[in-house]
């Protein structure tokens, strides 16, 4: 069989790691040149497909491609732009095809979350149903570790590692303030649809309880009498208390604590933000003096303080997606499987495509302490391993010495091609 | 001379390297076994004084004072507790005094900004009215860089690497990200009143301009139709913008920007955060796509990130005043002195406390480019060696091992005393 191009996409919210993945999808690839001749990377993910903006990987030093493993972002630029269903946008998967014809590309790695490891099924049915044969993997991705058959996902570690850190560091700042100052600490942290990134935070309680003492769930219906009595409890029996609430934390009847009406002086409507919003409950409702921090992108491109366990996975996994390739595997996303807790153990699986896309895995009832408001031992236990080992960036002057690349595209072939 | 006992106490808004300079202090005392019995740190800063909560520091295991040069927050508590004048707060000066007296204490070193410095100076005042002699040395501290004399605080450097570090991360991450999507980030800062926290995350922006693009100032009159235009101009340019927010920025009538009007469903004020504020009128003003941040205390409290320089000059300082001490110094603070920007060096000096008290420096004009949205090369040649280094404190499970100190208390010997 002789040796063809490789596309390499990025796609969704980009994670302090999945530059890691990058790396070991284009140092991989270079290891089987019988197989694989370049690898070229969609500017903006897929759009640079669709668009035809390929990025040849081959062009950049071999050290920025070494660098990729401790830079955050997305190095070739990511998107939000989901592939529907075959029938309503078949344009734009047959622009996929003609591109990869012209470019003589028969490998397709996808990096990214549930939408993407579905718009890379539906690449792998349409390359069958049009004759012309690419293999497909997915590389997972997300900070939302929300990817099913996958112990994890790479991204979410390193994001998880950051709000612990940050949790712990800030809850003994306002313990430290709090005989005379601020009594109350609140903290966001993302996840709008499942908490496993506000129950890492919990990571940083132990044994000598310095916080986070609650945490408020999306998984969990949200009652304000019952929060308030645990705040209340808390500071009388601690003196402070430190709070993290997730962004996706929700009354009874679905509507994001976020949208509590909150506007601006010309009464327009507030963009998000539900931590002042708890704040300000818990000011209004019990008067104690209150900060707050909304981690926001902080948290999901700090590699500075990325989990050293996430980094290898990431790239293991950017490393499986090729080593599968070129053993003949198609249509399937390489998955960490985790075979030990103590001490922590794991190794590669593959999950099919076809499985995985748009299932999302949410927090199990029993990660969850049974008022609601903390993580059990069994979410400690699952959560622990993925935030360990530190993995530092190389710094100049006082700054992770990130990597920007080069980027220098291939020449174009075909038309323009307009979006649907 | 006979030895005596020394009292050590934090005071206001803590640091990432406040410790640090506790174990200068307790360190540097036990070299002077002649000079200096025991280290007694305050319970809460200067409350443990006035109401006799004495840590007894010589309890605690020697790795656990060693371990304060990599442990965040106010190890023994701090307190926002002000001294007024000895003619308002005689009382209270009186009490020091007494306790000073009951517990053998002549050497009193205070640990803060602008505030405490006044404090420490009116301490040694009343001590020479009283005739009971105590040597009362400053120690510098302050995130907000704004102590006369010396030529930065330390905690500043930490907080100012922290803030570099989170915006160069966050504006790759929006950059990745702007084909799409997020077009503005926006990342509110510390600094209430002085610009130097914003001014030290300029520092990210290098000749690639990765950002910030956009940096407001509380010296700097804010005006909403000059910053949309640079907003507009920065995203035609680019594709995104990156901006940094001090809570200090106002309107030139001096009202904050955080203050401006936003209010929650029942009409109640909705407590600070400038960040959202600024991204209402970007979206309003020009329908981008915006995220944003708030740091709050996670900047102040971020050790896992501390400058390696801060650490060294923090600890310094705490040793330097014992040293002063020692020497027969008074009603001084020891200040750090540069004396090379290339390589930059430094030395000590030390300031008297009449001079330092309730100074504060702000941001050189000169600092700030002519449009006032961004730091000049001057700015950036002092800025820089101030966030060189890391310094990572250890792990353990993923997190930093921070310590927590066992804070015996020294038997009371008086009666309760109740603050006016």
């Amino acid at each position: 069989m002789p040796a063809y191009n490789a596309f390499y996409a990025q796609s969704g919210g980009v994670t302090p790691v999945i530059n890691a993945s990058a790396a070991g999808v284009i140092q991989t690839a270079a290891q089987y040149p019988e197989h694989i001749k370049k690898v070229y990377a969609g500017q903006d993910g897929i759009l640079g497909a669709l668009q035809e903006e390929l990025i040849d990987t081959s062009l950049e030093a071999p050290a920025d491609i070494e660098a990729l493993k401790y830079t955050p972002s997305g190095a070739f630029g990511s998107c939000r732009y989901k592939l529907k269903s075959l029938e309503e946008h078949r344009a734009e998967y047959e622009r996929l095809i003609a591109v990869f014809k012209a470019h003589d590309i028969r490998y397709f790695f996808y990096n990214g979350g549930g939408d993407s490891q579905d718009t890379a099924y539906k690449v792998s049915q349409l390359s069958e149903s049009m004759d012309f044969p690419i293999t497909c993997i997915g590389v997972p991705k997300t900070i939302d570790n929300d990817l099913p058959f996958t112990d994890c996902s790479p991204g979410f570690g390193s994001v998880a590692k950051y709000v612990a850190v940050s949790i712990l560091e800030a809850s003994m700042d306002v313990a430290s303030m709090s005989s005379t100052s601020t009594k109350v600490f609140v903290m966001e942290v993302m996840g709008r649809h499942a908490g496993w990134i506000a129950a890492a935070a919990g990571l940083a309680a132990d044994q000598r309880e310095l916080g986070p003492d609650i945490i408020l769930f999306p998984e969990i219906e949200f009652n304000q009498t019952d929060f308030l009595q645990k705040v209340d409890e808390t500071v009388k029996r601690k003196g402070h208390c430190s709070i993290v609430v997730s962004e996706g934390a929700k009354y009874p009847d679905g509507r994001f604590l976020a949208d509590s009406g909150v506007k601006d002086a010309f009464g327009h409507a507030q963009l998000g933000g539900v931590a002042p919003v708890v704040t300000n409950m818990i000011k209004q409702g019990l008067g104690h003096k209150c900060h707050w921090a909304v981690c926001d992108y902080l948290q999901r491109a700090a590699r500075h303080i990325g989990s050293k366990t996430d980094v290898e996975q990431a790239y293991a996994l950017g490393k499986a997606a090729v080593d599968l390739a070129v053993q003949g595997a198609n249509a399937v996303m390489p998955t960490i499987v985790r075979t030990s807790n103590g001490p922590y153990q794991w190794t590669l699986g593959h999950a099919p495509l076809a499985d995985v896309a748009n299932v999302e895995e949410k927090l199990p009832r029993d990660y969850i302490s049974d008022d609601g408001f903390f993580i059990t031992e069994s979410a400690r236990a699952y959560l622990s391993p993925l935030i360990q080992g530190e993995d530092y960036p190389p710094y100049t002057r006082g700054l992770p010495n990130y990597v920007i690349l080069r980027k220098q595209k291939v020449g174009k072939k075909l038309p323009d091609f307009k979006l649907s």
